[in-house]
């Protein structure tokens, strides 16, 4: 497993500097960045010796950007309000998980991993968490549950680096994405509600990315759906014909 | 199991504030200084919500005084050379563990624990370290193994709030302090070796810090070792006499 660290909108430098230096410290390496603050001497300060990291990270304007080639998308999130749990459980079905059961659900997987760390003030927001395929949340005291974001960065690398490889090959974000789009065309040639349309391609995103799709898996479903597609654009030989009395 | 946790000679205020952060982020609120550097608005910046964990913390100018009341003292080291840990092993013979492996031990003991945290640039020194009863390391990538001072400090609150509470009562750092001192006095009492003595009382150390005593386990040693003190002072009655021939 590869891991892909990205900053969503950091705010201080000071803290991508320190991202930096805890990567490094549990033997990460690639950084990416969304729309950053600048990062000048207190940054790099921060980064210690990992300045390496910093010198290497790559910064995109889009998220979309920063995730392509990515087999795996994990959200984190602090809000341990139960509501917002059950929100995030019940309307888009995200395994909310610990980092210790991350790192188990991780182990003996292939593929490039990316880690989503939002802003320092309000994290990732809704459309940010519902692209990804599983949400962390680190476990904290009811009284004071905003983590500095690089403590949090420094808990979730500590469990991740006991993460052991394998070669479990998960499809690649490109072919779930296609997959998913297919999915969404075939919909549409049979006509399937309007209404209904996003949401029940949200439900068949989840359910995918619970199954944890290998590449193989993703394109056996692709060419299904093709095979789908051009039995439902063949116009039936004798369609029905309604005669008003 | 309460923590407290010691800031042995922290040298910057930032540092200081962060960990108090990151302790109540976890639900701990002990903090002790052992002097400390001068903590002013950056400290109390950093600390965010938890300026209230630096309000109540208390300040000494000795780790002895730091550590009264506690039942065991954990210590935490970054070096991972091999060679310092074999030292530790060797010599000392306290236990290195990981922290996990620290949150197992600790799991359903009661008692005061101190977790203590050593200089941003050279962490505790050996002296501080054979004090300990155990040695925590964050097992972190070769390359970079020095973790900034509130870093590790998140990574081990983590695990430790994990820990379970239980009702196995440790024996207190005054009656094991108490039940070394008698030792070392019987030692002494018997004529055992001065240049083994130090050694030997190390060892008896690291034996009833491993062997985890309850208080109740350490009110009856001292007890054998009354009763051997008392037997060891009466003069034999029939002391041998030579005759030379």
């Amino acid at each position: 497993m590869n891991l892909r660290v990205v900053l969503v909108e950091p705010m201080y430098e000071g803290n991508v500097g320190s991202v930096a230096r805890v990567m490094k410290n549990f033997g990460f390496h690639d950084l990416v960045l969304v729309n950053p603050c600048k990062i000048e001497d207190f940054g790099s300060a921060m980064a210690a010796h990992a300045r390496d990291v910093l010198q290497m990270s790559r910064s995109y304007s889009t998220l979309q950007e920063a995730l392509e080639g990515v087999s795996l998308v994990v959200g984190t999130t602090g809000k341990r309000l139960e509501t917002e749990q059950h929100h995030l459980r019940l309307h888009l079905r995200v395994p909310c998980l610990t980092p210790a059961e991350l790192a188990e659900k991780l182990n003996g997987k292939e593929g490039e991993v990316a880690l989503l760390l939002g802003r320092e003030d309000c994290g990732l927001c809704s459309e940010e968490l519902a692209i990804c395929d599983m949400v962390v949340s680190i476990p904290t005291a009811p009284e004071y549950p905003i983590m500095n974001l690089s403590h949090a960065a420094a808990v979730l690398f500590y469990e991740l680096s006991q993460v052991e490889d394998g070669s479990l090959d998960l499809a690649s974000r490109e072919t779930m994405l296609r997959l998913l789009e297919r999915s969404r065309k075939l919909l549409q040639e049979i006509s399937y509600p309007e209404h209904k349309l996003e949401f029940t391609v949200l439900m068949l995103r989840r359910i995918f990315g619970r199954a944890e799709l290998t590449e193989r898996e993703a394109r056996t479903l692709l060419g299904v759906i093709k095979n789908l597609s051009w039995k439902a654009s063949v116009p039936e030989e004798n369609p029905p014909h309604r005669i008003e009395p």
